[in-house]
């Protein structure tokens, strides 16, 4: 009962991966065996080469969606006296914040505009103003308007002032270059089903062995310890409770295919190719993206809602899905938008055809005013 | 890249799946489409009605092994300052008192002997003992030895004392009969991977509903927050956080297939066949189970290792995993075992089969003497 022609889906993630590797999902694999705990083994020494992280770093991964990441991070590293600040212009360094929250950790919610990246110097500013800080938990690419933050520049001013720096880089990391080397940080956490085009259902944490040998027992969940996830990895090669075998063997058929391709040079490549070919042709029909190009991240796209009153996003989404495409909602609160994800196994061709897809609701709609009022314009 | 010929899984989970199950993984699904959450719906709809949950019960779906919806559950649905008891007779108890420690919930860990079951009289006794007691955690079938404990007499005991009861049944749902209007219980745990035969990578929670709505506020983890979940799933249809796709639509077609084979009873037959083909046959070569038959549950079985010196549980492993079974570990500390599942897409054929695998096994390694020393036997 194998469907033909899925839709292709332009979001941050589940997206369409490729045949291969969802066909590595059709063995199944004993949690216990060498041979599907080698494939443990070299998913985490690649994720570490990605950044090159040498020696010094190690890849902790662990069951669930990247957010379980994000909190196992958060929850083994941070220590409980421990203040984050956390410079928020989205909904995922808001889900950080409510994270914070939850484990009883310090925290500052920093606004940052939606359309404005944090900045080293957003953070140094902060960082002075509150030496109790201890670490900073950046979103790398805020895929809540697709904003691209300056890792870099907050990467330097942590080490400047010495504090500890938790990257979620779930949509950008083996597109976006990130390298230990000029972006320091304590941990990164990324996500199975996002640019390495696996599909969804693990995560994982690249993370200083130093510190983390250093953490036993400051996790406030079995679950999502990391350090002993890590130790009981390290001593037996398993994973400590029943790994998601068929998600492990199709994010290494994933990986094999992203070396092959070229690594993240060419993923970030083929993936700037489609936001270009996405932003052009979306241009042609009159859409304006949310974000100014500068801090646009080829990774998801925000577009103004056409303003014609014959628009609803409902409707919209349900007839470009009948033309095999699935489009995102928006997720700001001052404007109305939706998003178009430029990752997955996908090209530039796909990019014009979903243009299309859009140009045939536009005109099934009877929508003719597209280009957005300048009332929204403005409130952006 | 296809592998022909997987070696047969005779674990407590990953195990072997159907083809038809793994098929399902061959679409990729958008997490957001309607498509996609009228299957998370009726995963719901159908493990409540396997325990006849009726309206008074929802099932709450969570990413991640199976031990993380238990530690949801633990986390979410015990009162801050509850107090918990754990009749402990192997690993998976163990588990659940270490979970506790780790949530700051008190905890009474209650020894009882491997090879005995827990019983309402042994609960009712520590009831009466500790009135501070608000919940019991019992496991159902704890596979450290593969023991059947008494789950309607505990579920009695509680009902007695009005006691909440949390039921880890991840290896026993859907294979044995657990039916609400016998066996009350606050929650019940299990997974995708185990005798529903999907493949690993999410739990869930059955849980009364008017209990689920009172404890807002209380769950030590956003990520396994089950009230959140629960609220944003009720409203909107979706999962909280990317769910892992792939493996909701493979538990989809696993109980497509449970039904088709009859449902719970069907099941059972089949695992209660398998169960005996296999220590029958073990029985001709010598082998002798660690649990007396009356305690002895359909899903797996702890072995005696052979008395003869020529025996390595490693070797053994390998030599028969090299024939196409894969073993499973002892998981007891006073006696050497080994470990043989009876449940997945299977049936006595392969229990046959394994059977004469393990007898090849004994010959290359040259053992002869299988049956255990008394003194194994007394130290049982």
């Amino acid at each position: 009962m194998i469907r033909g022609n899925d839709p292709i889906l332009l979001t941050p993630g589940p997206l369409t991966t490729s045949l291969r590797t969802k066909q590595a999902m059709l063995n199944d694999w004993g949690s216990w065996d060498a041979a599907f705990n080698s494939i443990t083994a070299s998913i985490r020494r690649d994720t570490v080469d990605i950044v090159n992280g040498g020696d010094e770093y190690t890849c902790v991964p662990l069951q669930g969606s990247g957010t379980f990441s994000v909190e196992a991070a958060i929850g083994t590293i941070v220590p409980r006296d421990g203040k984050v600040l956390v410079p928020n212009n989205g909904a995922y360094c808001a889900r950080i914040v409510r994270i914070c929250k939850y484990l009883d950790r310090a925290v500052i919610d920093l606004t940052v505009p939606e359309d404005q990246p944090s900045t080293g110097a957003i953070v140094e500013a902060a960082l002075a103003a509150d030496p109790s800080i201890t670490h900073v938990a950046q979103v790398h690419c805020e895929t809540g308007a697709g904003i691209l933050n300056d890792l870099s520049g907050v990467a330097q001013a942590c080490r400047k002032h010495n504090k500890g720096l938790i990257v979620d880089a779930m949509s950008s990391f083996a597109a976006l270059a990130i390298d230990v080397r000029n972006i320091p940080f304590d941990a990164l956490v990324a996500a199975s089903g996002k640019c390495l085009e696996g599909v969804p259902g693990m995560g994982f944490v690249i993370v200083k062995k130093a510190l983390l040998e250093s953490r036993a027992g400051n996790a406030h969940s079995l679950a999502m310890d990391l350090h002993d996830q890590y130790v009981y990895m390290e001593k037996t090669t398993q994973w400590r409770y029943t790994p998601p075998t068929h998600v492990v063997a199709a994010l290494r058929a994933a990986i094999d295919q992203y070396k092959e391709e070229g690594g993240q040079p060419a993923r970030l490549a083929r993936y700037s190719n489609n936001c270009a070919t996405l932003i052009d042709g979306m241009a042609k029909l009159g859409f304006r993206p949310f974000l100014a190009s500068p801090v646009q991240a080829p990774i998801i796209v925000t577009f103004h809602a056409p303003a014609d009153p014959a628009y609803n996003f409902k409707t919209f989404y349900e007839l470009t899905r009948d033309r095999g495409y699935i489009l995102y909602p928006g997720k700001l609160t001052q404007v109305e938008t939706f998003r178009v994800g430029c990752i997955g196994a996908i090209d530039a061709n796909e990019m014009r055809n979903v243009v299309s897809a859009v140009a045939q609701t536009l005109d099934a709609m009877r929508i003719k005013q597209v280009v957005p009022s300048p009332a929204a314009r403005k409130a952006a």
